[in-house]
């Protein structure tokens, strides 16, 4: 059994991502349960691409799900998202200085795929492990929704046996203590160990 | 040179108290300066009187300065406290049951006194240490305020020479992972190590 | 040519529904458009069937569009509302003491339907007349959301013709005048206001 | 009987001020109390001087109290000041471009002073009157503070019978429309209303 896990470069003028921070941390392996870990572009171009090619190089067994990781500055809990609408509309440019405004995502594409995970599961677990989290119901409409919509499009043409998800982190300590008001953060350790009690949860209940 | 912190049991209704927390966490002493570490009961009467004794109890050399801790649930820093007022008004009952509204703590007294503590350089040495603070205008009109106005008033008269100051911690994650709306939270650990960092800012910054 | 619009009853204890002031303050017609206005019950399961009975009660032409209107306490600004999602979920019961808890609303449905309504030129339209408004992303999953998802599903299969979205507005000042810590609010009349540049905006864009 | 009733023209790139809009539409007396008002520049430098000419220049009986007003952007009520504080500290230039650092406003002055208006008072009348209001507990460290503080310590001496006091009011919609994340805000007629109500509660208890 695999698991694919992705996260994203910095992106808006930061020097990292707690997402990409977190992914770094975990080890090859969760119980006995092998990570594919891979650092995605923040670009709507190209997220896509790296995630495919993560799939279909891999040799053999395919993962048996996705769960991709974004920051969401601002947020106070590790929120595993809900649904992936079908709209991309940037207030800030992405790493490529592309600004898409009100754009579909696939033209004439659904308008929302759900989740693949088991949410509620993933939610649960890290309380659990005594960090805060929440089911969020909407990813925005930058890159994270962009490429969580793109994955579950993709995979539901190709991969249909493969699950997938987005679960969006708070800032980390290091990224707010410039800020003048500081915003809510989390420690990379306990994102850390929030994504690894989701992981676990993810296991226990794929079939 | 000796110092003396002190943090606040759980108040309303919470099993944990972060700045308690990281209190137990912190050593003997930092650095070469001795630490005297006391716990102080969430109450409007006795919070007081527990600082009081601790430094009375003192033989030998007085602490040169005090450092009071407490909860202040919804805010996302380390937040040290600029100024205690001479108000004691309460939305939740404290430890005792007591629930004052609108009174002066001091009848007669000034109207507030300014922390003795160099709040500045306290913040900016947190935010060096990669944690986010913040100076805090208004230290509420609970137990927290309360103590601190009550120790600066108490200081003025009888131990003119020992600074000192109150800050406030966010909640810890352990205490947000049960919300249903988690509010902001920082981990034990980096409260502790936002203590320590306070507190060696403190040491260079005294005479 | 006719608009019908929504508003819910008030429900979670409140004594008013700001949307539902708004609706009783419009007048029958707006420029030359006749306005058929309903009040709709916060219930998940009886909602739909009142928009559904105002549409077909309607002899000789259709209303051409259905704008309903909903409470999101918390929000500072009219929120038209981008997506409805095939999911009911509640944290307090509605005024039928229901509760339910992740399940779709219609078994089998799409995920998500995206309002028919042009909400750039609405949201555009709203702040051109000096009021705060922006897209929200998320109609949340209470029976908001519920109705919107419901009579999109509908309207797709039996009135294709006819278009159709949601917008959230803020409490009232008179609902947080008793709140401890006041939430944002925007007077009745304002929302009205709102309301009256959000039609104006659909007429003009509506073919 | 009469009252000074002051509010800032418009800063930080406003092109107005909700408290100046505000003072603008109150009459010349509010029941049979003559009411003066009086704009006052947002300067560190300059604002004391207009109250105090304002005062002294009248003729015959002074006012007995004076209500001071300015905007605070962010907040949803309207916030009678419980207490100004002897420290001006600045994020944004003024408007004659001074932007002080944790200066004392007045060197050797008191802490604090306390609102002398019945603050309690002006709070409930507000709600009575259908609007959220609360107890401040921090006018910032801005002019606002600045002019509160330097009124209270000048009335002291000069002019020990006038009562004198703060309220800061939320953003006016009109400010709020061009926010692409909008802040709260409370229309200048809603605003008008509540110092009209905290007006009446002032008379009602000042003897």
């Amino acid at each position: 059994m695999k698991l694919l896990v992705t996260a994203f470069e910095p992106f808006g003028g930061e020097t990292l991502n707690p997402a990409l921070e977190a992914l770094n941390r975990l080890g090859d392996s969760i119980d006995t349960v092998k990570l594919i870990r891979v650092e995605v572009p923040t670009s709507f171009k190209r997220a896509l691409g790296a995630v495919k090619r993560a799939i279909e190089a891999e040799a053999g067994e395919k993962p048996c799900a996705v769960l991709m990781l974004g920051q969401a500055g601002g947020r106070s809990a590790l929120t595993p998202e809900r649904v992936a609408i079908n709209i991309a509309s940037a207030r800030i440019p992405d790493n490529d200085g592309f600004m898409p405004f009100e754009e579909p995502i696939v033209p004439g594409g659904p308008a929302a795929y759900f989740s693949t995970l088991p949410i509620v599961k993933l939610t649960e677990a890290i309380r659990e492990a005594g960090l805060p989290a929440a089911i969020s119901n909407s990813a925005g409409t930058f890159v994270c929704n962009s490429l969580m919509y793109g994955v579950l499009h993709w995979l539901e043409s190709e991969h249909p046996a493969i699950k997938a998800g987005f679960m969006h982190v708070p800032y980390a300590p290091e990224q707010t203590a410039a800020m003048a008001s500081p915003q809510p953060s989390m420690s990379i350790q306990d994102i850390t160990r929030g994504v690894e009690a989701a992981l676990r949860a993810l296991i226990m209940n794929i079939k």
